[in-house]
C-alpha cells in the first residue's frame, strides 16, 4: 500500500511502544519574544494616525471630569475650558511627556531579587480580571466571592506562565464595598508573589492598598516611588473623556511611582469610529492624554500603552472580541505604541458564553495578534469568558495551556551541526527509524513541549477513559492544581503586619469606592 | 462608577439596540496574503540546512523501490545502486530540476475562465482528506461511505474559502476497491468545481481518473498537459524512501502536466531526527529528490513543496500536531521552500479525538504557522480530527469559520483621510457615541466580518436559546448547508460522457489499486 499521511502516523504509533519519561520542566517565569512584530500599516500610515491624534488633542481635546486633574493639565500648559470641562493639549506637551516616560518597566517581585520586565521584547502575562461572575462546568455561573478570588489567586500562583494579577480577577461580591479592597489586597500579598493589581476607586482605597504593598515589601511608605511593586489600570470613558476615579488613579499612582496601564477601551462603531484607523487614532489620542497627566505629576512615572480596540456586532450592538478586526487593531496599536516608544499591552479576549470551540478560536485570534503584534503585557491572559463578564475556571486552564505553547514557541530553536543529526541519518538509513538512535536517546526526555490539557492518546484509549473533552479535562486540572497549591515564601512578620493593618482599617470602617 | 472594560462593553450593548443588516457577503474565492512570512531560522541557517540536504542526497541518497523510477533517475545522472535500491543525486541535478520547476501553479477551473493560483502570495485552501472514518456529534464515528464522500464534496462546494478537494476527503469504504476511484472522481467532477484530487494508487486508476478529468473539461486527452486541472499528493516513506505507487504517481502526473504535491511526512523522533533542523533537513532532501524525478520526466511539470513535519509524544509514540514544535517546523519549512523558489504547502492539523477546545487550539497553532509562514496551499484545511483518522462534520464547519476569519484578516485595511473620521470625531465630541454618526451609517452594513458559527448574543439570550456550544451550532450549520447545496454549473453533455465512462469502466471490471 502506498505511503499516506494517516498511514505513517499509525506506523509511528505502532513502532514506538511505551517509552516513559519525566514531564518537561516548565520554566516560563520570564518570556522573551524572538519574532519581529506583525504590522498592518505602513510607517507613513502610522505617522499619519499619530499626527491626526495630536491634532485631535489640540483641537477637540479631552473632557476631564476631575477638577484636580484639569488643574494639573493647566499647570503643564494645556488650554482648559472649565465650562465644557475640556483640556486641549498641544503636541509639545505630548512630546515632553513621551521623553520622560520610561521605555521599560521593571517590577520588584516580593521575595526575589529578580525583576519582571515589560518593554523591549520582554513579555509578561496577567490573568483575566474585572469579572462580576465565575463559572465552572460542574457548578454553573454565579456571582464571585472572596473565596473565589482566593482560589483564582492560588491558581495564578501555580503556573509560571502567569506573572501578573489581572484587575480584581473576580469581584468578591460577598465582601462589603468598604472592606473589599483590603481583603483582595491581603489575598494578593500573601497567596501569590505575582505583581498585584490595585483598583483606582478613589484616594482612600488607593492609600490603603499602597500602604499594604509597602508593608508586604518591608518598605517605608516614602520609599515606594523607588520600587515599582504594583499597578493600576485606567480605562478612558471613550470617546475622549476621563472620569474622576480614573484621573485620580493616574495621579495617585504616578505620585507613588507605581505603574499605570493606560487603556482606552474603544469599540469601533460604538465609542469610536467604525473604521480601524479611526478607532485607533482616537484611542491613541486618549492614551497620549493619559501619559501627559502622569508625566505632569511625576516625570519618569512608569506606564504602559494599552490597546483594547474591538468592534461591535452591528446587528445586535454586542461587543465582539477575537475578530479579524480585533486582530488588525491589535497589530496597528502595537505599531502606534512602538512609534511613541512605550511598552505595549494587548488582550486575550473572546465573546463566547461557554468555554467551548468559539472561546478558543477567538482567544487564539487574540493571542496571536497580541503576542505576534509585539505586546509586552498580555492582559486578561487566563480565564476570560463572555466578553469579560465571567471568569471561567476551565477557560483559565485552557488559556494556561495556550500560553505555555506560546512560551515554547518563543524558545529559540537549537541549531548546530550536531542538531542536524547527519551521522544518525547515515546510520539509520533509508526506511529505518529514529526511535533508538543515539541522537534521539540523548534528547527524548525534553525535546518537546509536554502538554497540560491535550490528550494525544489514540481514540480507543481516549474513549475507554471516558471520552472526556478538553474542557472536562480542564475541570479536573483546576481542582487538582488547587489541591496541590504551594504558597510563595512569605516573610512572617510582614504577613502579621498585613493582618494587623487589615484588622485596624476594618475597625475604622474601611473605605468606600468613589 | 469608574470606567471599566466590562462596563464599557455593557454600555455599548445597551445603547445599540437592534440594528439589522444583511450578512456581509463572503468573497473568499481568491486569497492573497499581505504579511511577510514569519521566520525561525536565519538565512545562514537555511543555507546550512539546504547544503546539508544536498549532501544527504549525494552521500546517502534515496531508496527508490520502483525500477522504472530508478531508471529515470539514472538517465538524469544519478548513481544507482541496484542491490540496495538507492539512487544518489548530485547537487547539479537538484539545481537543474529547480530551474525548470514552475514558481507558480495555475489551475484551470471547470466552467470558469478564472485561474486558481498557488505561489507568490496567493493562498489556496484544500479540505481534509484521507480519513477512513467520519464523525458527527449526533451520530458518532463510523467508516466512511460514498454518500459521505458526496456530502463532504457538497460542503466543500458551499464555502468560497475552500478551493481544492483534499485527498479523498473520506474513504468511500462501501465501494469496492476497483470501482472506488471511478465513483469519487465522478463526485468531484459533477458536485463541485473545486480542483479535484487523484490518488496515486497505480497506473490503471490514474489513467481512468485523468481520462475523466479530460472529459469533464472537454479536453482531448493529449491536450491535458497544457491545462493543469487536477493534482495528486505524494508522501515519501520517510526516512529517505520512495515506494512504488508514489514514484509512479510522480512520473504519471509529471507526464500529464498535472500538479504533484511532494510532502515528506516526517515525525521528529520517529521517521526523522528528533530535532527540528534535523527533521527539516531530511524532509528537504526527500522533497528535492521528488522534484528531481518529476523534472526528469517532464521539465516544467508543476509541483508544490510540502511540509508535514511534526513530533511524536515521547511518552506514547502517538503523533502530535499543532504543537509549538509543529509551528516552528512549519515556519522553517516555508523558509526552505522559498530558498528553492517553490510554492509551499502547510497543514491544518490537530491530534484531538473530539471537535473540542483541544481540536481548535491545536488547529489554530497549525493555521497561524501555515498561513503566517507563507503557505500557498493550506492542506487539510477543513474537517481534520484525530490525527487525520477521522473527518468530523462539526470540525469542518469550525474550520470554515476560522478560515474565513483569516481570509478577512488578509484583506487590506482601507486607509484614507476619510477613514480616520476626524470630522465625526469633532461632531460626536467627548462622551458621545458613534452609533448614528454619518461615518458609521455609511459603513455599518459591511464594516465587519459576519461570523458563521460565533454567537455574540448576551448570556441571557444565548441560554434562553438552549445554551448551545459552538460545536452544537456547527452541527446545525452543516445540515442546513447540505440542505441548501447548489450544484456548480455543469455542461450536460460532459456529465453524460462522464457517466458513460464510469459505466463502461465498471463493466470492464474497474481497476485495482497497487
Amino acid at each position: 500500500m502506498a505511503a499516506s499521511e494517516g498511514g505513517t502516523a499509525r506506523r509511528a504509533r505502532r513502532q514506538r511502544g511505551a517509552l516513559t519519561h519525566p514531564p518537561r520542566s516548565a520554566a516560563y517565569r520570564r518570556i522573551s519574544n524572538p519574532f519581529p512584530p506583525i504590522r498592518v500599516f505602513s510607517d507613513d500610515q502610522v505617522e499619519h494616525m499619530h499626527e491626526a491624534a495630536l491634532g485631535v488633542l489640540e483641537t477637540i481635546g479631552m473632557r476631564v471630569l476631575s477638577p484636580e486633574a484639569r488643574a494639573c493639565y493647566r499647570k503643564a500648559g494645556a488650554k482648559v475650558d472649565e465650562s465644557r470641562l475640556t483640556v486641549r493639549i498641544d503636541r509639545g506637551m505630548v512630546e515632553k511627556a513621551l521623553q520622560t516616560t520610561p521605555r521599560m518597566v521593571d517590577f520588584v517581585i516580593r521575595g526575589s531579587t529578580d525583576r519582571l520586565r515589560m518593554g523591549g521584547n520582554h513579555v509578561a502575562v496577567a490573568t483575566t480580571g474585572g469579572a462580576p461572575h465565575i463559572s465552572r462546568i460542574d457548578g454553573g455561573k454565579r456571582n464571585g466571592t472572596l473565596a473565589d478570588f482566593r482560589d483564582l489567586t492560588k491558581l495564578a500562583q501555580s503556573f509560571d506562565v502567569l506573572h501578573v494579577m489581572g484587575p480584581g480577577i473576580v469581584e468578591a461580591q460577598d465582601v462589603e464595598l468598604q472592606f473589599r479592597h483590603l481583603e483582595i489586597m491581603h489575598a494578593q500579598l500573601t497567596l501569590t508573589d505575582r505583581v498585584p493589581f490595585i483598583y483606582s476607586r478613589g484616594p482612600d482605597q488607593i492609600r490603603d492598598c499602597l500602604e499594604m504593598v509597602a508593608l508586604a515589601h518591608g518598605l517605608a511608605h516614602d520609599a515606594l516611588p523607588q520600587h515599582c511593586c504594583c499597578y493600576t489600570a485606567i480605562n478612558t470613558n471613550s470617546p475622549l473623556q476621563l472620569d474622576i476615579p480614573m484621573a485620580h488613579g493616574i495621579m495617585s499612582f504616578a505620585e507613588a511611582g507605581q505603574m499605570v496601564l493606560m487603556t482606552p477601551f474603544t469599540l469601533a462603531g460604538a465609542m469610536a469610529p467604525i473604521t480601524i484607523p479611526g478607532a485607533l487614532t482616537q484611542a491613541h489620542a486618549e492614551a497620549l492624554a493619559c501619559f501627559v497627566l502622569s508625566q505632569a505629576v511625576r516625570p519618569g512615572a512608569p506606564g504602559i500603552y494599552g490597546c483594547f480596540t474591538s468592534n461591535v456586532d452591528m446587528r445586535s450592538g454586542s461587543p465582539a472580541f477575537g475578530t479579524p478586526e480585533f486582530a488588525k487593531a491589535t497589530f496597528g496599536a502595537g505599531q502606534l505604541a512602538r512609534r511613541v516608544g512605550l511598552p505595549f499591552r494587548a488582550t486575550n479576549a473572546n465573546a463566547s458564553n461557554a468555554p467551548d470551540a468559539q472561546a478558543v478560536y477567538e482567544a487564539q485570534m487574540s493571542l496571536w495578534s497580541a503576542l505576534m503584534g509585539g505586546c509586552n503585557l498580555l492582559y486578561h491572559g487566563a480565564g476570560w469568558l463572555e466578553g469579560g463578564l465571567t471568569i471561567s475556571l476551565e477557560k483559565f486552564i485552557l488559556d494556561v495551556e495556550m500560553l505555555q505553547m506560546f512560551a515554547e514557541l518563543f524558545q529559540p530553536v537549537p541549531f548546530s551541526e550536531d542538531e542536524l543529526a547527519l551521522e544518525d541519518m547515515a546510520t539509520v538509513g533509508p526506511g529505518g527509524h529514529y526511535f533508538s538512535a543515539p541522537h534521539t536517546m540523548e534528547r527524548y526526555s525534553n525535546a518537546f513541549y509536554s502538554p497540560l490539557v491535550s490528550d494525544w492518546r489514540n481514540y480507543g484509549q481516549w474513549s475507554e477513559d471516558g471520552s472526556r473533552s478538553a474542557t472536562e479535562r480542564a475541570n479536573t486540572i483546576w481542582k487538582k492544581t488547587l489541591a496541590e497549591y504551594v504558597s510563595p515564601p512569605n516573610d512572617l512578620s510582614r504577613v502579621a503586619a498585613l493582618a494587623d493593618f487589615v484588622a485596624r482599617r476594618k475597625s475604622e470602617g474601611g473605605a468606600l469606592p468613589i
